[in-house]
């Protein structure tokens, strides 16, 4: 490589927000993407399924030449995305270790987008060559087996790229984040670190997953009936120690739900979940054994109401439901945003009669983040010239930037930037480039971005208050009214309980129509002034208001 | 009292819920109420401005005569229904504590209600005779002054009621939770304790208020240019150590918001808020100060977008900005389902430029409620024969029961019920009694109840995907289409990108009209069922659909 260009480094999401990870490191008209994940929508996005990054603008930047999509790990916040990508990018070849690769597989699959992806897989700590640029990965521990960060090779140093780590001294699947590489990198300088800040308002060190197999086993052995244990598709780490604790206390597991079934299958092949053959069984023979002797896995941590847990809250599951004596652990931490649907589906669930144990009573998740002193850690371990605090709310990312200016790395050395913000790197330091869009890509029913945020507002008002609509039959030549107006509303008022307000509606509609006859193009207009006026006078609402007059 | 009758409570809320508390005591048609509180919305309950109890069946019972309500302290939760209770029952008494019928009195002064209100003072401690019933007040400790419980008398022997505790042995005004008649009444012999659930899923002890001032004195130290502390208006004492924090680093205070102003000035001159008048200074000579002889007490700590911080968040309130070097402290914790505004405010004033301290990062809150240990040591102080779990969700009724009975309390002396369960207690015991209406009350503008589940159940669809409404003129005798159909949508897609999508639907429309012409009572049901399908065919989406068929 020349050193005539600079490096460049625009993170397409992740910044500013837990979720829909990608970055993208270009030079000299060369690039590669590290990551391509979804975000969950906050409580107020009505109607979206799910929001991927905006790299619509980057299918138009025929500067560049794509080689490639590195994966960190097989969590949907860094591979959901994937298939937009490959429909944007076809062919585009995808770089990650086997489990993430298998997961990526699953997902292409069921998008029927596989043909067009081009998988390679490699092994945590093996060094790979996208196109002209040399990354060698690293593994890090995480809550998934076969994380990896990424040393990025660059004419100016290396860049460093954490993904989602924490130092786990006694992980589950034996295998500790690798503090030689780490410390390698260090001798060889590390010019730029972009490192994870999800838990950087939280003090210390984040549990072992460890201390989950100790929690398990007293739940396990203090439950009288059958056992379900919640958590996300994904994490397989945690699916392996439940697992571990059926095995001990001599119960069947019964992996529930396709999503969860295809990941256990996919790592079952790969040799990243050790559950025999003897061990497993399907719903329908689960049913047949006694309570004691099984342990179903679901979905639904989040309180998600059309996972597994969901439906058994509301009674609605088709072949299972919750029963005196059953034991449903949670998991899982609730997104933040997630916390009311939570606890309502714990509080329906107990009020079916389960026996339910979250973290707040037993150690029964824990973090797969770093903390504060595994942030230092990584700091002093790397040793960086620089860093950009990624992969977290605003609130992380600054509390990032003052640790590590409190340990010791000056501030003019630390930058905190947006989504769709290019940071240039070249022999001199690291300077901000150009803007390009950071925003929100909605996905919603099977359409990608054509809400965007004007729809969501619309939907927001009309929750708020709903919609009244009145449509009138005018004679064109008197422009008078020839029948009563008709009313459409939703969301406004109990309709029924409410005939009196509406025939006001309509003899202020009358009016209005009637003692404008002469005023043809405006009569729209003054229906709806007149309407919202009565309406809020009446009930303090801002309902949405529509009019449509016929002349007949 | 003659020993013929039960005597009776109905909680009417504050049951599987954090609000909303009302309890009704009943017993040989008279009766008396403790407490008549508000909820905060869920995010599924869109457009509700709060929830009160339902106690429309009460006022339809004209066999209790109801002598008045008596109040555990003066917080929203409850406290906030007061005026809608007084609207029912005019003249109804109301038992309050100084302080506690200072809020009561701004709260119906502007509910214009205060003269029909008979407002009775007494001091914690006091015995108060409420009709023909002896109730002797307690003090305990919470997060504001002149919080009691109260021991009511009956033939029964004495029903204890905590209200929000917890067991504060330096609280903020030096009056401790009143353990010498907490144990008297156990020597009288309790026959049943209605106690605080909140914290029940939190081990140990709650800290005390006393940990805030240290906490407050280090952010005061280091804090460079203004500050502001969010908290919730009625939170008094929080309001007291903020100013003698002032007080020590020699800023003065400026309190915002015309609901926390009027409470403090109840409180001031009740002798509750200690703060000369040389400390406090309007927002206008604030602003004339140098940034480090300031402190602005503001509302919005759960992140409405409506409260000063919201405004100042959003760059919106009127007087005040966020700058550079504030630094802005949460001294809250976020309710349950209000975490994402919570953290979003937090983000946007970050972005702003200022330091923002929450609890996670100094302990600037603690809870008012009592924590596993002091529940343990009120069940053991008390001694009661029987237990109703009250105030909490309903895991929290059930980690309350379950703590009761490790504590050797019999499981069939512990009864949980729900809102409008009515427990009828005599010489043998407790029995469930009958059930009332328990549910939710919803105000949304100027009305009271005319929007139920139903309303919100339409809102929630609209909130998903909008509405699409037809509007098609057809020929009375020949059943033709007579005009191009019209067309109003909102929050379904941004229709500027989508007309050949809304070509495609007044096509589908105007077939379905002329095929046929015959059919005439159907047609509406007709366009109806196509649009449908059409769109969901099209979008996986289901709006709400509709149309108005004008016969011409």
């Amino acid at each position: 490589m020349a050193r005539k260009q600079k490096f460049k480094i625009t993170p397409i999401g992740g910044l500013g927000e837990i979720g829909k990870n990608m970055t993208l490191f270009e030079y000299n008209g060369d690039g590669f993407l590290i990551d391509c994940g979804i975000m969950f929508p906050a409580n107020d996005m009505h109607g979206v399924d799910y929001i991927i990054p905006d790299f619509r603008w980057l299918v138009e930047r025929d500067d560049i030449k794509l080689h490639g999509v590195c994966f960190t790990h097989g969590h949907e916040d860094h591979i959901g995305a994937t298939p937009h990508l490959i429909k944007a990018f076809p062919g585009l070849p995808l770089f990650a270790t086997p489990l993430t690769a298998g997961l990526l597989q699953v997902k292409l699959k069921s998008a029927r987008l596989l043909k067009n992806a081009a998988l390679n897989t490699f092994d945590a700590g093996d060094t790979i060559q996208v196109g002209p640029f040399k990354l060698e990965s690293f593994h890090v521990c995480h809550s998934i087996p076969d994380c990896v960060g990424y040393g990025i090779n660059t004419p100016f140093g290396i860049v460093l790229h954490t993904g989602d780590y924490k130092f786990d001294n006694t992980p589950v699947h034996g295998r500790k984040t690798d503090y030689a590489r780490l410390a390698g990198f260090a001798q060889r300088g590390v010019a730029l670190l972009l490192a994870d800040s999800t838990n950087s308002d939280k003090a210390g060190w984040t549990q072992s997953e460890a201390v989950i197999a100790p929690a398990l086993d007293r739940v396990f052995r203090q439950a009288k009936g059958r056992i379900m244990v919640a958590t996300f598709a994904s994490l397989m780490s945690r699916v392996q120690q439940v697992v571990n604790a059926a095995r001990a206390h001599k119960r069947k597991v019964c992996i529930t739900g396709y999503t969860m079934s295809e990941y256990a299958k996919i790592a079952r092949k790969l040799g990243y979940l050790d559950v025999g053959d003897d061990m497993l069984v399907t719903v329908a023979q689960a049913k047949q054994l006694p309570p004691h002797k099984i342990v179903f896995m679901v979905t639904g941590s989040q309180g998600e109401p059309s996972a597994v847990l969901g439906k058994l809250a509301a009674g609605r599951h088709r072949q299972l439901d919750v029963r005196r004596d059953d034991t449903i652990i949670f998991s899982s931490h609730p997104i933040p945003g997630n916390e009311e649907m939570v606890y309502r589906t714990i509080n329906r669930l107990i009020e079916r009669g389960a026996d339910v144990i979250y973290d707040a009573i037993e150690s029964v998740h824990v973090s797969g983040h770093a903390c504060q002193e595994e942030m230092r850690l990584m700091l002093n371990l790397t040793q960086p010239k620089r860093l950009i605090p990624v992969h977290g709310e605003v609130r992380h990312l600054h509390l990032h930037a003052k640790l590590a200016v409190d340990n010791g790395m000056p501030p003019d050395k630390v930058t905190i930037i947006e989504n769709g913000t290019t940071i240039e790197l070249d022999g001199r330091g690291v300077r901000v480039g150009e803007r390009q869009p950071g925003g929100y890509v909605f996905v919603d029913g099977s359409s990608v971005g054509d809400i965007g945020r004007a729809v969501i507002r619309d939907r927001e008002i009309l929750a708020q208050d709903g919609f009244v609509l009145v449509s009138v039959n005018v004679d064109r030549r008197s422009g008078k009214l020839l029948e009563q107006p008709r009313i459409v509303s939703r969301g406004f008022v109990y309709l029924k309980d409410a005939e009196d307000f509406l025939d006001n509606i309509r003899d202020k509609v009358t009016r209005v129509v009637n003692s404008n006859q002469r005023m043809n193009g405006n009569r729209q207009n003054l229906v709806e002034d007149s309407l919202s006026k009565l309406i809020y006078n009446e009930t303090k609402r801002r309902p949405m208001i529509f009019s449509i007059v016929n002349e007949v």
